[in-house]
């Protein structure tokens, strides 16, 4: 049994970088927030404005491990990939990393993400549908 | 005669908006850039990064007029377009604009870039490929 | 009558930068946006944070006319500046600089705001105590 | 013997900030660089500027753990510290933190930096002035 991988090509442009020349590591969480918010709408089948605007759900870090292992330049497309590590009923560990063409491993990040009424930012339960969509996203290739 | 007209379709993300929950302004640069870096690797097949980083190229902006019609939203998928107004000897003039999937009118930029030495800063003439490139590009609907 | 110029000094960052070693021009706007912040709070005695959040104003920008004159590098202290050049019923017109500590122009701006409702998104008039602050800032020097 | 902390008060701006209204996870690296950029300026007496763009030193990070206790809101005024927790031959280790001005922590995060040529993005030596600087910077309040 493989965990399902979510996997997302992406261009290093210039407002990426910085003036070494290399993707500026803040911009990385960019890319990363982006790679969820593609993973809600593309894999899960939640539509992830509506989530945030409509249903005041938010979806903030509570916890970051990141090692960065090498250099992305401008122009290199990277493969960013997304697993769920743990489901818990009120947070989710993701397991991210983002990889060169030739499979070189850049960043590699464990994430802990809670969810949270965007009215009180008090945690709340995963919503079901959201629970149901990591669950069936799961079961694909499993 | 029609000029042609590059356009790229782009998803407004979390990362790109405001606590108003439309577009940060500041942000459509960064798209409008991207947009750009799309149409040099793609329409003039002109490596983009290369020009940048192996043969110290920049092309940056020296006048902007910008009007904003009407804001973006988080989940929106707008279209971005470019098409070039006057190609000098060291700039160019670029018409670009934002519009939602129903033709509304988001936002209307004329940009003059300029080609500069990344080593001197100064002013250079438009590399003979790139200038190729945009002829090759306009002739394409011409 | 020298109309009054809001002026704030701003170190320009390695976040500021792009891989020419400049500042990457989007920034400026993030930059020029603080400053119109810093203006609210400290010229106009209004609570910016409070008009966003609290009062539900937004102060989008629906014009912008911009000349990059010359280019600011990491380490520069750049002095940005602030002037009203026309106060409208719903609008309000600013100039904005950002030159070197040796009065080169880097950055003129001119930028027109609106005020709108955050709920509906539509104009609404500069509330009464933006209007009084801004009179009342224009006379200091008067 | 207390470690010296280096601390500075930074604004929650506009820009900082996502469409919850809080800030934008990402935002706090950018705020950190910055406060690394000061501790180089201001206590340890060397360029920053100077040591990116003209020594050709960088300091990428290779290490990230970080905990985000509680959000911050457009308009607070944070209090950013950091203090050194090892000194390496080719690498710092950073403790970062963000707290409220009732001392609320907000964000803690350890950071591992190692310094590299910027020319061949290898790791490179602690620069002895830099080595001195730290020691000095300590040594104020051993």
């Amino acid at each position: 049994m493989t965990p399902t991988v979510f996997t997302r090509e992406r261009l290093i442009r210039f407002s990426d970088c910085d003036p070494a020349g290399i993707v500026f590591y803040p911009q990385y969480f960019v890319m990363f927030n982006g790679l969820v918010e593609d993973w809600f709408n593309e894999a899960l089948d939640i539509n992830y404005a509506a989530l945030i605007a409509e249903r005041r759900i938010g979806l903030p870090t509570v916890r970051l491990e990141v090692d960065f292992k090498s250099v992305s330049r401008l122009g290199d497309s990277v493969l960013l990939s997304l697993q769920v590590e743990r489901l818990g009923s009120r947070s989710l560990t993701l397991g991210l990393e983002c990889r060169s063409q030739h499979d070189e491993l850049r960043v590699k990040v464990r994430q802990v993400i809670v969810t949270t009424s965007l009215v009180t930012h008090a945690s709340v339960e995963i919503p079901s549908d959201v629970r149901a969509g990591i669950a069936r996203h799961a079961a694909v290739v499993q």
